[in-house]
């Protein structure tokens, strides 16, 4: 029986169930075309796609969106340069193109998290009941500073961006990836009463400017901002390894992109 | 006649005329209180407000929400421990503060962009009938990064974020300040045909990526990011000169906030 794109998206859901409403739809191909190459990334650009056809792959699961926005709405693009030669690329090609956002953060555990718990070798932190929320062994010693050293070089990230205290020993932290928005990170710093948030993008106004607030107030409180990409493409190693395992005559890889920004 | 919190609100939104729907509220205190000292700032933080509390000031004009989220909804908020410390601290006070945000940018020219552009000393490059639309003059030869430069000697930045090449020859340009959102600036770059977009603060997953995409086209497309305050709190500049005009018996002031985050 061969591999059909419909046959590697029924494995992707399964742990989930169909959803009514959700991004995680085929945004290019066909579900009954056949399937031996599969590539796995956090963001389908321009490049990724042409060095998936070059390279003769037959279907990319990637986690954000193709179009630059959430729901890749692209009436708003009508005739825009960027998107049409995107477009053009991707449907004379045939590539598949499947999202898988929605359902990948409703496995149980949260694929995108544990992939990042385990880049990070963080799993023994993570409070089995809730594994966002971490909490250090009393012998292990960390302040901002040494976790953001620690985040830079198993993510391999140039800089990041803190608020509060560097040198702040911390007890107890919450690694929410992506970007979550602002309600929910300062509502999870205050029910967990955590020292220090972890998370992948804020709005500056929001995250940011309540962290400033607390520190300034005195309270022992920080803010760890990775960058959106850093802080989830990893956890798509999930993807990899799933489709491995269930299609083993597949040839399945990674591939991870440079930052989109640089900072100078 | 006393100067009250009316009076000046009065003339703050006396250039656009009252809007039917606007975030532009007096947030504490009361429209009759006297008035005789005055600050103005991007941002209604803790320490701005201690400060202008300790200093006896009556009213604050900030251009940025007090509580954390753009319609400065407090109900999700109960009982939070920042939330609750910094409205005792203003409560207490009984400090009147107007948040400037809707009509300032209404006014013609956008008082915050005009006061960019002067801080920058670029009102000759804007496009008169489009002051967000820049050329630079033939004989000045900039390419982004010594553009980046400019910036963050001007502002006062440390560092900020790039996409595309940073040598890239830059003709002309666009200024969106604040966080006006993906579509507005893919829109932007699209529609006037521009080599370089600056803005405040994007979704990663928008702006950027379509910059990373262009970029990875051979397009001539390059994104400056500055940080949202870095784009817009010298702006509040033109308020500290309106006010003091219209009311030379004050003590009109500018507080200059540090940025909430740092990046190490």
């Amino acid at each position: 029986m061969i591999i059909t794109v419909q046959r590697v998206i029924d494995r992707l859901i399964e742990p989930v169930g169909p959803l009514e409403r959700t991004v995680d739809l085929l945004k290019s191909g066909r579900l009954d075309a056949e399937v031996r190459k599969v590539v796995v990334v956090f963001m389908a650009t321009y490049a990724v796609i042409q060095q998936a056809v070059e390279s003769g792959v037959d279907l990319i699961i990637t986690h954000e969106p193709t179009y630059y926005n959430h729901m890749d709405e692209v009436a708003w693009l009508a005739n825009n340069q960027v998107f049409e030669r995107k477009r053009r690329l991707i449907e004379e090609s045939g590539i598949s193109i499947f999202r898988l956002h929605d359902y990948i953060h409703e496995y149980k555990p949260d694929g995108i998290l544990i992939g990042m718990l385990k880049k990070l070798e963080w799993e023994a932190y993570a409070n089995p009941e809730e594994l966002t929320l971490l909490t250090l062994p009393p012998d292990e010693r960390h302040t901002v500073r040494t976790l953001a050293a620690h985040l830079k070089n198993k993510l391999d990230i140039d800089s990041l961006l803190i608020a509060g205290d560097p040198e702040m020993q911390v007890r107890n932290f919450g690694f929410l990836v992506g970007a979550s928005g602002g309600r929910s990170h300062i509502q999870y710093f205050e029910s967990r009463n955590i020292d220090l948030l972890i998370v992948g993008e804020t709005n500056e106004w929001e995250t940011n400017e309540y962290v400033r607030d607390a520190a300034d107030m005195g309270l022992p409180k920080a803010l760890i901002v990775t960058g959106h990409q850093n802080s989830e493409e990893a956890g798509m190693l999930t993807v990899v390894d799933m489709v491995r395992e269930a299609f083993p005559q597949l040839q399945v890889d990674f591939i991870a992109s440079p930052p989109a920004v640089m900072r100078i």
